[in-house]
This record gives C-alpha cells, sequence and structure tokens, in this order.
C-alpha cells in the first residue's frame, strides 16, 4: 500500500505557514499570537475556514481545542489524531506549533486531492495555550484532554492580572460546549520543529522521538520592604529585587554541578513597584527545571528550594515558593514511533531517535493514548525567538513521515 | 511682627491630606496617583477646588504645573512661592509631596481667615511629575521652570508603553498655555516629610534643610539572545536577564566599598519577552545612585560604567547605558534657611540643620531663586511605601514654621 500513497504538496504546506505567519507579525520576522488574546483569536478564524474549506466537521471543546474530523469508512474505530498548536510565544518564531497543526491539515488535503477514504476517522487539532505564557502552565488544555487537570480547574487559572482562561476564552469566541476528551483514540501523532540543533547538526531530516524531559515550575514571590532610593541607607534595606536577583543567578549556575546538566531558567520577572525611586518591596520571578530523569528532578526540586531558602534568610526576606505545575519524563509508545521510524526509512528520509528538550501536547496525550512525536530541523536550533527558521523540503519531508505514519494506523484500502 | 501672627489648623490641614487620600487609595492604606493618569488628575482637580474656595487666581503652565496665586498689596514685588507635588509612587505614601502642597494651602487658608495681606503676592504650586515613576526622570517640570530642560523637552519625555509626557498631559486636560518660568520670585519654600530616620531619632519636630545629595540615573539594557527553556543548553546560552541579575546584586555590594556609603538602587526591571518558557533576550534596568559630595559621584560613575561593562562581557552579552538623568549635590540659601530656623525657634519647635537625601523639587528651584526647605518627621523613615505616616501634631509645627518663614520674605504691615 506505502507505494502508493500520494506525497504532499509542500508548496501548500509552506504557503499556509506564511498565511499564518501575517496574523501577530513582529517587528523582527517572528509571530506573536499569546493564547486568549485576540491575535489568538484572529489565528483560529484564519484555521477555521481552512478546515470548513477541506470539508472538515469543526467541534470546539470546553477548553477551547479546535478539533476538526475527517469521518472514516468505519464509524466505529477509534480515530487517529494529529494536532499542535497555534498560540506563540510573545515574540516567538512562524513554525513553533504552527507547523504541526498545518501538517495535519496538508495531510488532510492531500487525502482529499486524491480522494483516499481511511477506515477509522481522521482529527486534526489545535490545542488551546501550548506556550504557558499566561497562565502559570503549558499545554493546559491537553493536560485536561487527558484527564490530568478537570475543565474547571484549567477555565479557573488566572494570568498575572487576575484575567481567567475561561473568560478570556469567553471573550475571543471559543468557549466551545463539546467534552474534553473521554472518547477512544487510537494513536497521536506530532509534527514539530526540533527546537534543539541535533537533526541539523547530524544532517538528518526526521527525529523519531521516543519522549521527554520532565519538568517542574515554580512561580517565587520575594517580599522586603519599599523604601525611599534616595534615604533608606543600604544596610537597612530589604530588597526583594536584589534578593530574587542573588537567587536567579544561583539557580543558572546549579546546572554545571549535576551530570548530565538539567536546564533551569527564569524567564519572567515582576518587580513592585517598578519605580527607580524605589527600592522594590516585591518580586515575582518563574523556575523552570528541566531534565530526563525522574530521581535527578526529585534531587533538583530540594536543592532548588534549600537555595531559595537560604538566600532569603541571609537577606532577612520573605519567600513563598508556588510550584505551578509539573510533568515527570514521558516514554511515547514504541508501536506509534515505530510507524514513524518505518515511514522514514520508507521515503529514504535520513533520520534518527531521540528525546525531545521541549515539551509539547503529545506529553499530555501519551498518558492517555498511544503516541509519538515527529521532529523536523530548525535553523541553529533557534525557537522561542522571531529568528526561528525551518526549510521548506525539511518541513515537507516531516509532514509526508506524518501523512504515512497516520495511514499505517487508519487504515486504507 | 511674630508675636501676632496666627497659628494654622493643624487638625483642617490633616482633614484636607486625608481628603487627598481618597483619591488612589491603595490596599494597605498609602495612595497611588502616578503623574498624568486618570487619578492624577482627580487629585489635581481636588486641588483646584480647594484653590477657588480659598479665593486664589489659579493657572496651569505649560507643563501642567498648578500655579495659585494670592495677591499681594505691592504687585510689584518678586513673589513669595511654596509647593511640591500631588503625584505619588505607584504604592506611594499618604504624605511625600502632598503634605507640601496642601501645608501651603493652609498657609494661606489661615492668611484668608485672619484677613493678612501681605506686601509680595504668595505663589502655591503643584509641580506636575516629582516622582518620576513614567519619564525617565523626576522633577522634570521644575527642571524646565528652572531652565534646565526646554519645555518642549520634557513634553518629548516618553514612557515605557511610548506615551509621551505632553500627550499624556493633553489627555488628562492640565497642558496649559502659561509660561514655565521666568518671572522673578523672591523666595522658594517647600515643607516635606524627611523620608528618613533622623528627626524621629533625634526627638526633632522640623529640620532646617541646608542642601541635598546629588545623584545621577541610568537605564541600563542588556541584550542576549532568546531560546526555548527546554533545548538551549546552559553552557551556550547568553540569558540577558541572568546578566542583568549579576549587575544588580554587585551593584548593591558596591556602596559598601566606598566612605560615606552612597544609596544604590536598581528600582525599575523589564524583561522580554518576559515568559517562563523563554530564555530572556533583553533586560532593562534603572540604576539610580546618589550622595552628597560630587567627587565621589563622578568616581562611583566610572566604577559602575566599569562593572556594567565588565559582567556584560564576561557574559557575552550587549549592554547600552543612557544616563537619564543627573542632578549636582545641591546647596540651599542661608538666608531662606535662617528664616526657617528663626521660625522654628520662635515657636520653640525642636529642630535641626540637616542635608536632604531625597531629592526634590526645590532642588531646581535653588537654581534660580533663593530657597530652603522644611522637613518633619516621619514614622521610622518609611516613605515611598503604602506604610508611609506622619503625626499631626509634626505635621502641624511644620505648617507653622513654613508660614512664618513665608510672611518673613513677603512682609506684612
Amino acid at each position: 500500500m506505502s507505494g502508493n500513497l500520494p506525497r504532499i504538496d509542500g508548496e501548500r504546506l509552506w504557503r499556509s505557514l506564511m498565511e499564518m505567519a501575517e496574523i501577530g507579525p513582529t517587528a523582527n520576522g517572528g509571530s506573536g499570537r499569546v493564547a486568549l488574546t485576540d491575535l489568538d483569536r484572529q489565528g483560529r478564524d484564519r484555521f477555521r475556514g481552512w478546515c470548513i474549506d477541506a470539508g472538515l466537521d469543526l467541534r470546539v471543546d470546553r477548553c477551547g481545542d479546535m478539533i476538526a474530523r475527517r469521518p472514516g469508512r468505519n464509524a466505529d474505530a477509534p480515530i487517529v489524531v494529529t494536532g499542535s498548536h497555534l498560540d506563540t510565544q510573545p515574540l516567538g518564531g512562524r513554525f513553533d506549533g504552527v507547523y504541526g497543526v498545518l501538517a495535519g491539515l496538508e495531510v488532510i488535503r492531500t487525502l482529499n486531492d486524491h480522494g483516499i477514504e481511511t477506515e477509522a476517522g481522521l482529527e486534526l487539532v489545535n490545542w488551546t495555550d501550548e506556550e504557558g505564557v499566561r497562565f502559570g502552565g503549558g499545554c493546559l488544555a491537553s493536560a485536561a484532554f487527558a484527564g490530568r487537570y478537570t475543565v474547571e480547574e484549567v477555565l479557573a487559572r488566572r494570568d498575572p492580572d487576575g484575567l481567567s482562561f475561561g473568560d478570556e476564552l469567553q471573550r475571543i469566541g471559543y468557549a466551545g460546549d463539546a467534552p474534553c476528551g473521554g472518547y477512544p483514540v487510537a494513536a497521536y501523532f506530532e509534527a514539530h520543529i526540533e527546537q534543539g540543533p541535533v537533526l541539523e547538526t547530524e544532517g538528518c531530516q526526521v527525529g523519531v522521538v521516543l519522549g521527554g524531559q520532565g519538568q517542574f515550575n515554580f512561580m517565587v514571590t520575594v517580599r522586603g520592604e519599599e523604601g525611599h532610593a534616595g534615604t533608606l541607607p543600604m544596610t537597612q534595606r530589604r530588597d526583594a529585587f536584589v534578593g530574587a536577583a542573588r537567587m536567579a543567578v544561583a539557580l543558572s549556575e546549579l546546572p554545571g554541578e549535576v551530570e548530565p546538566p538539567p536546564v533551569i531558567t527564569t524567564g519572567f520577572v515582576r518587580v513592585s513597584p517598578n519605580s527607580r525611586n524605589t527600592v522594590p518591596g516585591t518580586t515575582t520571578f518563574s523556575i523552570n527545571c528541566r531534565h530526563p530523569e525522574a530521581a535527578t528532578l526529585a534531587e533538583l526540586e530540594r536543592r532548588i528550594r534549600d537555595l531559595v531558602a537560604g538566600i532569603a534568610e541571609t537577606a532577612v526576606l520573605d519567600v513563598a515558593m508556588e510550584k505551578t505545575s509539573e510533568a515527570p519524563p514521558v516514554t511515547f509508545d514504541g508501536g506509534c514511533a515505530a510507524a514513524v521510524r518505518d515511514a522514514a526509512a520508507a521515503l529514504g528520509i535520513a533520520h534518527r531517535d531521540m528525546v525531545s528538550g521541549a515539551s509539547h501536547d503529545a506529553f499530555n496525550l501519551a498518558r492517555v493514548v498511544p503516541t509519538a512525536m515527529i521532529f523536523v530541523p530548525c535553523e541553529r536550533g533557534i525557537s522561542h525567538n522571531e529568528a526561528e527558521n525551518a526549510k521548506p523540503e525539511d518541513l515537507a519531508a516531516g509532514c509526508d513521515v506524518l501523512l504515512r505514519a497516520m495511514l499505517s494506523r487508519a487504515g486504507v484500502a
């Protein structure tokens, strides 16, 4: 069968990627469509139009996930799902997430072009808020799909301005009423740029992703005492920002003491009152820590808690650490990974097995359905950056692999 | 004459302070009326009403300064001016600035109550944006009054969101057309809480302020490279926030190496893109450095530049330092200071000479007119803080001194 399968249209895929990038363009060629903003709505609206044009049945679930179905011959067969996300970092790239959604769309367009029916139905999903910019954790909607959180817990999440996930979903018109998850799925495949340098360095077009790093996230609030910048002697200060800065520096040095090294990032910082003439009274900052081994993650959490508490004590600052989310290391389904590997081999595409450094909605899906991911190279491994880039031929190769992996699970005549 | 002068009404002064604090109240009992916001407008509107009720002629100059005049018998005599500011820090107190404006109002109300005419006219000023929260420098309007900047330079200043001083002034309805400065002034007195612990510690009700610290301000922009928090190895990162944090920690330690020690503050911090899953590409932060000696300030500037450049070089980060403002140490007019000292002595109020740790609009006025300040104690020296507090009897004592100092310069029959 495989030999008769059509190839996807790489130019059409690229064109759709560039058309999506017209929404929320950033000054330096990237994309900014933060989840549940007006620009996210515009991106969703464009995708909805494409799904309708492709003849798909679109529904929106209670977490705002957009699910486009292409029915199969056998309505009782568990469906085969692909997808990713259209939301981006505030200064993100054109490919992170978007590629997985539009590669899935290109698979369906190609099947439509060639009149190919599948035994099981196919679904294409745009997961809500993968990036986790606003609500203290990423992949929240796919986590609800997988039963890690209830829908109510996700909708109640608030951003730093106090706006809730649920209210913002209502505001942009994507608060659906379809249930989030809870139906049988045969397999989930997600195509994505690697977001690291391995494939490019090794000259591979496709990564067969076997699993991913675990991680935990903290939001740390350091409280000292505000004071006048001109009159409060240095020796009497309880400066919340200087304390937080000491913590961030120490956190950045911790990975050098662990083998293999984790990654630890302070990406979000908020200083209050944030006035140059006032000694900061409060500073809030994030800690993201990732490692492939569960035992090492547990040890890192202990060390990070000690480090933060020790600096706070020395500086006479109060500190509160809220663990906003955590996820264990993930192992994908061997059969799904084999389907990806076999497809790449059949197409003569250079490929290698690998572990994902970034986390993805697929990590949540893997808890409840057989899952694998398909990586393609991105330039210099740069991602979460306006300069994020990928080659049309690599994106097309990954999409061809996705088509074959999906059909291997959905079944064609 | 002095023996016949009336005492101000301390209860009325306190009541006015509390009524102003109804505008922009903060959660913990402070005030938040940042310059050129809607709350600043509301505070100005309330003050305008009080000036009109007191029979004053109110004009607004091109920088938004509100100037209320009480004519004297001799229209040709240079006027005697008092004032301060109604704008506050984002989480400021009820007294910083507000006291000086409303003490001036109480002086005028008292003169009205007793039908006291002065030879020279009196003016009461609410200076625009003393606090410098938004536009990269405080006391900008009084600086224009004193000719340190042109009005156009002040109006062109922009806040971090790109809004200009002039446009925001228009928006709140306080872009006046009166000239800013340029007329003869006999003396300027400004009453203010000390914002430090000296008067309280020494049991004095009034500080005779002889001058103040000099200072300089930098806005520092550190640029590295954004990257994905999960995939970019620590060893390959150019993390702008970690670099800025190292600088802030080193800056906080520098004062310990200088005698007498300066104060150095990083009060404003902005991280971009400020997402917990992205290695920060850019971090902007403020440096405020103050010291009473000009030579030491120059040496501190050199050391701060070296410190910032050295950390940036080690961390392979780009750095730009913009000096947003600077002001030399200030010496007030001996005659005006003597008028304050004599008034306190005549009233039997415990007082001492001192240097101001904070800067004030009076620092600008001192460049062009004979100037002195009157300090009163504040609780634990806490200021630029919602917990800022002062005793009604101390505020009344300072106001009585202000009345006598002003009349000694304006002349009464």
